[in-house]
Parts: C-alpha cells; sequence; structure tokens
C-alpha cells in the first residue's frame, strides 16, 4: 500500500492505539504541493530578476556554502587568527591605483547621495559639452567627481588599509582572517560573479618562515577536513630574482614573472616568445632552457637549482624554500607540498614565498593561493612592514566539492521533526512538546494549519523532514508521541524522553 | 618581584628542572610593543579613512558580535527556519518606491560600468544645459539614468522578491533567516550607521497564528539566551482599524496609525493634535479619550476593547490576540507578554498581528520588532499571500549588552596558549606538540620570531592569552612542556597529554 520510495509516499494508515487516520492514497504534482497559486494571483507584471552576476543562495546552497566557511574559520582560529570586518564601501582613494588600470575599470562605484552634480562635475561639463561623440570619454572623466566611494574590490587593499589606520591599537605580530563578499564589475561567466566572497588569512609584522610553515599547515588541515586530495605548490620570488641574475638582467624581473605566470595556459615555447617580447634577449632565454625542464623531487629540484643560481637573490630564495621544507617534513601533512620553481603568481606585490592550491581529482585551476609581501602598507605611508596571506577561493572549492559529491549528507537546513497539525487542541500539546525539544537544541516545528493530511506530509516530503510526529486524542491521553520515520515507514509510539534521544543522535 | 598584575608583568624568572631562563624586570611602555615603528616608516602621507557611517569591526568586537548572530541564527534553527542570503545590489527597479519617497533618497545607487552617460543621460543634460542654478534638480533626474542598481536597504523587499521570483521552487509555508547587512545613506549619527546588519526571520503563504506564537517564543529564547530581560508588547492593526470604525472614520486607519506611532515620543496632547491635523474630527478624537487611558492586565485591556470595539476589524484583531496570548499562557515563557493597544509600528505594510521589544533595564527604544502583512508580494506582482516576519536589532543589542556587561567573559579572539620561540631546535619540537593539540581543535600558536623574552611576553600580555609554554633543552630531553598560567603565575611541567586535558577546559 505504501510507495516503495518513502519520499513519495502520500497516502497513509496510520495506526495509533486505538485511534486510526486514514487519508486518500493519492499521488498529486509535486510543484507547489502546500500554497496553490491561482493564475489571477500573479498578476501580468514582469518576474523581478537581480542584476547579471549576483546570485540568490537558497536554503540548500547557503548550508553548503557555510559548511565550507565554517571549516575556513575554524583553521584559522585553530591558528591564532583574528576575525577582521571591513566596510562593504571604501573611499575610492583607498581603492584606485591599487589593483592597475584594469582594476580601476571593474570597481564598483558609489553614485554620491544629495547634488552630486556640481561643482567640479558641473564645471567639466561645462568645458566639455556639448560632447555627444564622446560621451565615454565624459563618463570616465564624470566617474570620479560623482563618485568617491567604491565597493571593496578585494580583502588585502581594505587589510592594509586598516593596519595603517590602527597601527597604534594593534599588537604585532597581527594575524587576522577576514571571509567577506567582494565585487567586481567583471564581464559575468560560468563560475565569475560580480559578488563573489574572499576567505583571507595573512600575518603582519614579522618576517619568520614559521608563518609560511604555519599557513601551508592551515592549507592541509582546511582540505583534510574538507575531503579533497590537493597539492600545496609552493615557489619563492627571490629564485625567479635568480633566474634574472642567472641570465644578467636583475631588471626584468617583473617581465620574467608575468611570462612564467602564463606556463600553464600557453605553454612553454610561447613564454618564451613572451620573454623576448618583454625585453630579455635571445641569449637570456637560450640561457632558461634548463630550468623549463627542471624535474625530480624537491630536494632534486632545489640542490640543482642552487648550483644554477649562485646569484644573492637566488641562493635566499632556495635557502628559504629549503628552511620551510625542512619544518614541514617532520610534521607529516595529509597532502603534498611540492617545490614548483615554475609557479609565479600574477600578484605584483609578492617578494617571497609564493602558494598555490590545486585539487587532485578534478582540474579547476588554483584554489587557493597565497604569498610573502615585503611592503603591502607602503602604498598607505607605512613602509618596511612584511606579511604573508593566503586567501582560500571559497567559489571554486564550492564547485569542486559539489561537482564530486564530497559534501556531507544530512545538510538539508530541515528540522528533525515536523509535528502533523489536528487542531487547536491537539496543537497545544504539541506545542509543549516542541518548547521541550527546542530547549535541548533540536530543530523542529509544526505545520501551522490545521489542513488535509495530505497536504501536511507533502511538505515535510518536500523538506526532507526524517520524523514526522503525531499527537492525537489517544496519544494525550496516554502521554505519547505517534512518531514516523519518514525514510523506512516506521512507525512507533514513544514517550518525550524516547523521543528527544532517537532526534538527539545524528541520524 | 611579580607585578600584582599579571598582564602588566613582564619579568620573568623561569626555572624548569635545571635550567633558568632570566630575562630583565623592567617595566615598559606597551604600545606597539613587537613592531617599533620608526618615524620615517610612517610617510608624510595623509592616514587613510573609511567611509562616514561605516565602521572597521576589530577582532574583540567581531566576536561578540558573531556571539549575538548566532544566537540569533540558532533559535531560528530550532524553530525550523531555514537560512537565505540575496545580493547586496538589487535592480533598482526592485527597491524604487518600496521605501516612499524618504527611502529612495537614501538608497545608494551603484553607478554603471562603461560609458553610464549616453542616450537618455545625455539627452537629458542637452534640455537642462547649461544649468549652474539647478544642479540639485539635474542630480536628481540624471542619478537614475546612470544608475540601475542600489544597495539593498533591507532585507525585507529583496526577500519579497525572491520568494516572487522562486516561487516555484520553494515549499510554502517558507520559513526563512537572513541576516546580512544593509545599506542607508542616512546622516550618520550615534548608534546610526550607513552600513549595519538586520537580521530578519519571516515565515510566508500561511495565515495561522501559530506562527506569531513561535516568533513570540523565538524572540523569549534569544533574549533568555543573551541574558537580557525584556518586554514582548503585542498588539494587531486590526484593533487600529477598529478605533476607525469605532469613531467613524475607516477612512482614516493609516492616519490613526501613524500618529500613534509617535505616542512613546510625543505623548498623548500632541498625537491627537497631529490626529485632527491628518483629518480626524474634533468628535472622533474625543471619543477617543478612554483609547488614551487604557491600562490593567490583558485580560482586563482585551476585556474593555471588546466592548468597545464593536465593528468587525476590532473584534477580528481582539479576537486574535486572545488568541495567541492563550496559546502563550501554557508555554511558560521567561518575559513577559503585554498586549498594548496603543503599539503601532510604523511601516505600513503591517495588516494583523505586530510586535515590538523592549529591553527592561536600559531605555533603548525598540531593540526587535515585526507583524503580519497581507500583500507583501503584490507590490512584485504576486497577490494574497499571507505573511509575519520579525527583526532583531543586532546593533541596537549590541550596545545594551555592552553597556550593561552581558557579553560572556573570556570572549577573547585569542588562542589558549602561546608557545616562547627559543630558536630553531626547539621550535621543531614546540611545532610537533602545536600540531597535537590543534587535532583537538584547541587555538594555539608560537611566536614567530625567536626574539627577546620580554617582547614575546608582552605579545602574550596584550593578546589576553591564558597560558604560555616554553620548551626548552631540558624539556625536549625529559619530554614534558613548562606552561606558565598568565593570570595566577603559577608554573608547572605537564606531559602532552596533561597540556591537552588542561587546555580542552573551559579556563
Amino acid at each position: 500500500m505504501l510507495s516503495p520510495n518513502p519520499h513519495l509516499w502520500l497516502g497513509l494508515i496510520i495506526c495509533g492505539a486505538g485511534v486510526n487516520y486514514v487519508f486518500e492514497n493519492s499521488i498529486f504534482a509535486l510543484q507547489n504541493p502546500v500554497i496553490d497559486l491561482k493564475p489571477q494571483q500573479v498578476m501580468a507584471k514582469q518576474k523581478p530578476t537581480i542584476p547579471k552576476g549576483t546570485r540568490d543562495f537558497s536554503p540548500s546552497v547557503v548550508v553548503k556554502r557555510k559548511y565550507i566557511f565554517q571549516i575556513i574559520e575554524q583553521a584559522f582560529q585553530r591558528y591564532a587568527y583574528q576575525p577582521l570586518e571591513t566596510p562593504s564601501m571604501e573611499n575610492l582613494s583607498t581603492l584606485l591605483g591599487k589593483y592597475g588600470e584594469e582594476g580601476d575599470q571593474l570597481l564598483f562605484r558609489i553614485l554620491d547621495s544629495g547634488d552630486f552634480f556640481n561643482g567640479q562635475a558641473i564645471e567639466l561639463l561645462k568645458n566639455h559639452f556639448p560632447g555627444e561623440g564622446n560621451s565615454a570619454a565624459l563618463s570616465s572623466q564624470l566617474r570620479n567627481q560623482i563618485a568617491s566611494k567604491g565597493l571593496r574590490y578585494d580583502l588585502t587593499v581594505p587589510f592594509a588599509r586598516y593596519v595603517v589606520q590602527h597601527r597604534n591599537e594593534l599588537t604585532f605580530p597581527f594575524k587576522r582572517y577576514q571571509i567577506q563578499p567582494v565585487w567586481r564589475a567583471d564581464k559575468p561567466q560560468k563560475g565569475r560573479y560580480r559578488e563573489f566572497y574572499q576567505c583571507d588569512g595573512d600575518v603582519i609584522g614579522t618576517h619568520s618562515l614559521l608563518n609560511e610553515v604555519e599557513l601551508i599547515q592551515i592549507v592541509d588541515d582546511v582540505f583534510t577536513r574538507l575531503n579533497l586530495k590537493v597539492t600545496i605548490k609552493i615557489n619563492n620570488r627571490k629564485v625567479l630574482k635568480g633566474l634574472t641574475e642567472y641570465v644578467g638582467q636583475p631588471d626584468k624581473f617583473m617581465d620574467l614573472t608575468m611570462a612564467i605566470d602564463k606556463l600553464d595556459k600557453i605553454g612553454p615555447e610561447k613564454v618564451k616568445q613572451e620573454m623576448r617580447q618583454r625585453g630579455l634577449s635571445g641569449a637570456a632565454v637560450d640561457k632558461l632552457e634548463p630550468f623549463f625542464s627542471l624535474s625530480g623531487d624537491n630536494r632534486g629540484k632545489l640542490q640543482h637549482l642552487t648550483r644554477m643560481l649562485e646569484g644573492e637573490q637566488g641562493q635566499k630564495g632556495l635557502e628559504e624554500t629549503q628552511q620551510i621544507l625542512d619544518y614541514i617534513e617532520v610534521l607529516t601533512l595529509n597532502n603534498p607540498v611540492e617545490f614548483d620553481p615554475q609557479l609565479a603568481r600574477g600578484l605584483d606585490y609578492y617578494t617571497g614565498t609564493i602558494f598555490e592550491v590545486k585539487a587532485h581529482e578534478m582540474d579547476m585551476g588554483s584554489i587557493c593561493g597565497g604569498g610573502r609581501y615585503d611592503d603591502l602598507t607602503g602604498v598607505f605611508g607605512l613602509n618596511d612592514v612584511s606579511g604573508v596571506g593566503i586567501s582560500f577561493g571559497a567559489e571554486r572549492i564550492y564547485d569542486v566539492l559539489d561537482k564530486l559529491g564530497r559534501f556531507p549528507t544530512h545538510m538539508q537546513p530541515a528540522p528533525r521533526i515536523m509535528f502533523v497539525n489536528f487542531g487547536r487542541k491537539e496543537t497545544q500539546k504539541a506545542l509543549e512538546i516542541l518548547q521541550a525539544l527546542r530547549k535541548e537544541d533540536i530543530p523542529a516545528e509544526i505545520y501551522p494549519d490545521p489542513v488535509k493530511m495530505k497536504k501536511q506530509m507533502s511538505y515535510a516530503n518536500h523538506r526532507s523532514i526524517d520524523y514526522v510526529g503525531m499527537i492525537g486524542e489517544d496519544e494525550i491521553a496516554r502521554d505519547v508521541i505517534t512518531v514516523k520515520n519518514m525514510e523506512s515507514g516506521e512507525q512507533k509510539q514513544l514517550s518525550l524522553q524516547a523521543l528527544k534521544d532517537l532526534l538527539a543522535g545524528s541520524d
């Protein structure tokens, strides 16, 4: 009589001790099971939308996102990182010029309130108007006159701004983590959003390589708890500097770095071509040949490069890497740490160790990255303060976990039990039971209206609720609760204490 | 020899078994104990700032804010509310016209990317230019041409938008909670910010008064766990409608409501005056006299009004209130629920029960409020969907808890233990111990640099770290850890297991 799939099961006969609830045993369409939207309820009005590149996170998605954020947050906490939150909007003077010209274009600017169109803006217009032909140029000039605030583009610049602004209150070294959304007016496409979260951890005010070691441990810890196998790649910008010393063009450091950063995407031949375009001599590029064919284990690569890069910077970068690997060796991590001299990273403020993390089971690009910077706060007037940080790509991590099916089961944002609503008197009793359950932190609810059983059970099915409780006259008289396991179909009568024990368990 | 205040104690003699660490016993300035900022490090550049009305939340504040959010979130979860998150920016078409004219003025508009200054904007300018004298009018017209998105002003309109947009995927009744920031270009003043959090819970798609009962329970639950005594005031908009029936001016419902809403601020005489200004007749206002002097307990007030308000709406409002109070009666809440017929609330979309919560121990105005609305989604084309919701004023709750000293002690965002850094070899051992502690979810760290003990202890003092661990040669040889309780000054040698046991406890 019951459907084999309990989540499609809609008709039921419940036999409490002496009381029978009988309902129709019919299958009906499962869409909008509870509210019946009549056509006239939805007016001709256009369905509302949200700005492109932004997302609504429905409950089942929020639960999964919070799972990731929480694992990252707790890892940072175990390593004594402190939480920081900065405002969504920063002064444009804080943001502009920090992300290159392209970054400036991608800032979301907030229109000044009130009469933004006065003073310099109107002057500007006067000189340029009529300017039908050059509205783009006018826009680009006007933009900085009528907007003085912007949405933050990342968490690094606000962090540097915070450190400088609050330097007299902070205890250094200052270790902070920050998990907040950032905004970029990028062209939206699959996996790229205009509003997305960053999860950053940084320590500032210390040169110690122990910080690098701890960040590697944090990465290992996070991905272990997320049940994802990864490779943690490290390199050192000084090794790349060493390469420019080696080829006798130490001024070409950023050019060499930016070219090598494209190795994964365009391959060695095109990288060499780009190096030449960026001003490295043909002889220099030829001299780099062994660098492109480096292989072997960490020790082997380190030895090879130690012989090859005799300059001061190269030696220093290799020593630092060696030291980090030595520390790591005794710590038996769950994921391999690989010295990859071809790792470059795109950001120009890195000066020492750099990190990048890749998932083993899926080619998703980097899901975490970071590095050491020796002068991040210099741009705000505080020089020579070294720091190192890492950023987890939560959005990509979500996609990987989702595609690999690695989110824990039972992550439904659902209560453990729903009570059927049989009317006023029974509800009074159910409310008492509910109060007792919630006191024990057991999420529970009662269906709000005494409507047909079919409708109530359909709601419980849709929400994937584990148990349905029923309290009728007989249950009240005998002080028990009839409880149905929605998965197995099993049904029994329990005391309140037995119900608490059942629901407090994980299943 | 030791200072009586362990957090100012900076000189110490530690006697491990056979090894003595001796440090200078001098007091020094506590500012910037670790990083020594030389004047030349801070350039002439102006100190960076943040936009007015926004705030940086430093670690100790974040921890307290999260404490509040978590208690609210967990309460909603116990009542089977599901988490929802919507984008920070909405289309202006979604936001405009929902908050009255004043609200429209307070929206933060986001400047369109690229060439925003084309098409209609340039046309508009052509017709108005030169317009030096009327730049304000020009701004106000131009504003909607060059910006098509705005930051959300509250969580209610995005929720209504979400429900309409996703109605085919949702199971109704839909109970959701949402804890996210909102933005208003309000004049910043004490306690009023341009970016602040709202914590909302709503259930939509049911008329059942059980939802009101549960919201009252949630409020009681939250403030009980926050250790705050409150009064939960309820009324019903239909009671206010009943008043207009009673005085024979049923068309003056919103005028009467808006006047009564000011009772707390301006007193009864000015409210009556405002009623007259808003078009209630002198006779009508006189007839309301008994309403202003209503007193007694809930039952008394209900009886009085039931005799007084004979119209359909008034009777309905009183019946609903009676039913809610009946349900509540058997639930023994920790905070009183008071029927207050003079409660009005400012928002115009409420149609049934309304709530407001006040703290007993401090006059802070309302710290939580809400109500039932019968047509919130109508504005987006979905009519006749009733809902009821509540909003916790987390910012005010923070201020109350802070001023009353009700935040739990030991809420420092600090690790349980900091290990002193004695150099390479000792650090290697400390890292192993740290790894073992963190595996047990015990937050712990090592000072990153092997600098002077004074500097390291100063750091531990500043961060209010409970224990300092020391591992020197002797400790390594004997496989123990020297642990100092920073509060009591007590010091002992422990095995790793004993240390775990010590730190896993709450103190």
